[in-house]
């Protein structure tokens, strides 16, 4: 059996299909072009300074020993479901009985002018290392300016759960600066969130919506609704209606699309290149290739891209292989809502559990931070991130965690 | 006053006149180009992924808010002495009635061919970070080889306390391939120490060196006395004598050098490019501008470039312009040995303390721990660090932290 992608999919695959060892036997071999899985929830966690990379990047190898899995670095460039080989791209091929595809899916700029080059995505370890040095160089320039300077403006494209917990915590960072930088007015930086709809947080209810828009304004964000972005400058975004706001900084948090390169794999894809699965999750047309997480859709079902429907998909395909392996059919999958979380700041969150129940404030606030903690891979990350939180949360403005901030432009 | 440079030197320069404050009226300013100060002493560590950048390096601007310093980011290209102006790489110019200069050193390839392309240096926590990711990089290219493939062979150049470190843990890694890296046989990974003397650990007395040299070897560590690098290959090194070693990764330890940007300041320079400064460390014929740590060297009484000669030139720098500004001599300055340490591995490790105090194994690895934890700036850095060390060595083999490694060569 081979596993495309180490994220929450996939490695749920791969602990389904190790769970089922005594009985199943099976040799499982983990493909990602990344020697660490990223825990992408807490990732503006790492570009706001309050989390180090290794806090939430789990060593896949880790992951392998523990579960009885081979790993094997490297980016898949093929898919050949006949012949039943995968290709990597150091050109070597590795055979499957069966294979499960969970590469994720990436930043999406629908093809807006500049957003490729001008703006910070948030889906992977590098980008948020990246957003994390160009926030201090923005701080950093502001600060050189002196009170008199041009200051800062930060755009957050995208009002869903990314957008939102990036402004709220930008908003927080933006609290301190009194502080870290006294050369800089607080009100000389601008924590913008620009949402194309005339909604935050569709999937919620319209008062936990109702909340978290209270709690973005009262930490000085300002939230602008029926914005569409048209194009994104060095130091500006311009909106559809021709005007245009100030932008040293733009953070494209507005959507995900499946990795271009999955168009070459020669296999059925949807809206955003999702990968079309059947009620099993096995892709449709091809017996022995499963799809699942952010990559895969069931066109009947089509969830969220989100952690728990990764896990759930992942956990079922790796099931689904245990089953056909000793000669079972396969089950359709069926979704579980557990719920879904969403954070603001410092002891203001929002939860919408099953059954109806509703959380605001520090309640949400703790259950996420417990959730969140508890999901992590490995207890070293457990430790560090309710280390790392915890000062973040308690010792505000404590030590942030910076690094090497780029170039100044026009220095 | 301004200080330049936010080092062990430059910190305890700017921690001296703030305790100084009531009494002594000044306003200073501290510049470098980094927004974080590394704590150097455990960037192999970082290298060898057992602590996260974030756990070495501490916000300058933290330091700067606790004592009531300002901070700017930049770096000096000119000092001009006559007209008490330091100029920026930004074109903006800073005035000062005293100058403490404390920019560091870095490293020394001593014009070795090759070194600077293919050999990692371990000074600047950027360093490490490419280390690290090398490290990863080279073990993963090994492992797709498999068992039969070249493996991967390490040679790391100088045996003082940086190499030493290094090697050493280099060597505990290797101790923990069966497990993460089933398809490398450990024997493939070859950990060479190449001193250009006879001996490891210098400074350190002969049955300290003694009892290192044993424990490096013990853990498989290949220690080669009397050999000369003449050049460093891609994936090799050649000696004086005309062989080779096989080399995947060179780790170049062998010495320290002023940088090269310093000459253009028009100051007097010494051996390896140090300032040359007098008994109270203010720089030859200069009466303003003081010189600390690694860049500075008193011709009369050279001291090692590490740790402890640097707070302490540092605090003295600190010191007598606090006393010049209240109208008072400078007094000279003696250093004070408070002992050397260096660490081989886990509960190996030797302490060299005054009054002829003598510590190898467990206990000078306890003392070495303890003292480094200690030293680190930042609470949340003490126990981030505490809590990652106590992984490191306690669950070991537990989780690295890795990172994005490099590109395959010849993939």
């Amino acid at each position: 059996v081979v596993i495309v992608g180490a994220g929450f999919a996939g490695l749920a695959a791969a602990r389904a299909l190790a769970k089922a060892a005594p009985d199943v036997e099976c040799k499982v071999t983990l493909i990602d072009r990344h020697v660490y899985s990223t825990f992408q929830p807490l990732l503006y966690q790492v570009a706001t300074g309050g989390l180090n990379p290794g806090d939430v990047a789990y060593p896949v190898r880790g992951f392998a020993v523990r579960h009885g899995v081979r790993y094997r670095q490297g980016t898949v460039v093929d898919v050949d479901a006949d012949k039943r080989v995968v290709t990597l791209d150091d050109g070597s091929a590795v055979d499957f009985d069966y294979l499960v595809l969970a590469v994720g899916a990436h930043v999406n700029y629908f093809g807006v002018p500049g957003a490729a080059e001008h703006s910070a995505a948030l889906y992977t370890r590098k980008e948020a290392l990246t957003l994390r040095d160009e926030i201090m160089g923005a701080l950093e320039r502001a600060a050189r300016a002196g009170p008199d300077g041009p200051g800062a403006a930060v755009v957050v494209v995208g009002g869903g759960p990314t957008g939102v917990e990036m402004a709220g915590t930008l908003a927080e960072l933006r609290a301190a600066l009194p502080v870290a930088f006294p050369e800089v007015r607080p009100t000389a930086v601008r924590v913008i969130l620009a949402e194309q709809g005339d909604e935050l947080l569709a999937p919620f209810r319209p008062e936990l919506r109702a909340y978290a828009l209270r709690e973005l304004q009262r930490r000085g964000v300002e939230v602008r609704f029926s914005t569409t972005i048209a194009e994104v400058g060095e130091d500006f975004v311009r909106l559809h209606d021709g005007s245009t706001l100030p932008a040293q900084l733009t953070v494209w948090a507005a959507g995900v699309a499946v990795p271009d390169a999955v168009a070459a794999w020669g296999l059925p894809q949807g809206r955003g290149g999702r990968i079309l699965v059947g009620h099993d999750l096995r892709v449709q047309h091809h017996d022995r290739v499963f799809a699942a997480g952010d990559l895969a859709m069931d066109p009947d079902h089509p969830l969220p891209q989100l952690a728990q429907p990764a896990i759930q998909t992942g956990r079922h395909a790796g099931r689904q292989i245990a089953r056909l392996l000793t000669a079972l059919p396969t089950q359709p999958f069926h979704y579980r809502d557990k719920g879904t979380m969403a954070t603001i700041g410092r002891r203001a969150a929002i939860a919408q559990l099953p059954l109806g129940v509703r959380l605001t404030g520090t309640v949400a606030w703790l259950a996420w931070l417990t959730v969140h903690i508890v999901s992590l891979l490995g207890s070293r990350n457990r430790a560090s991130t309710l280390l790392n939180l915890s000062w973040r949360y308690l010792y505000w403005p404590g030590g942030l965690i910076v690094g090497d901030i780029p170039e100044a432009e026009g220095g």
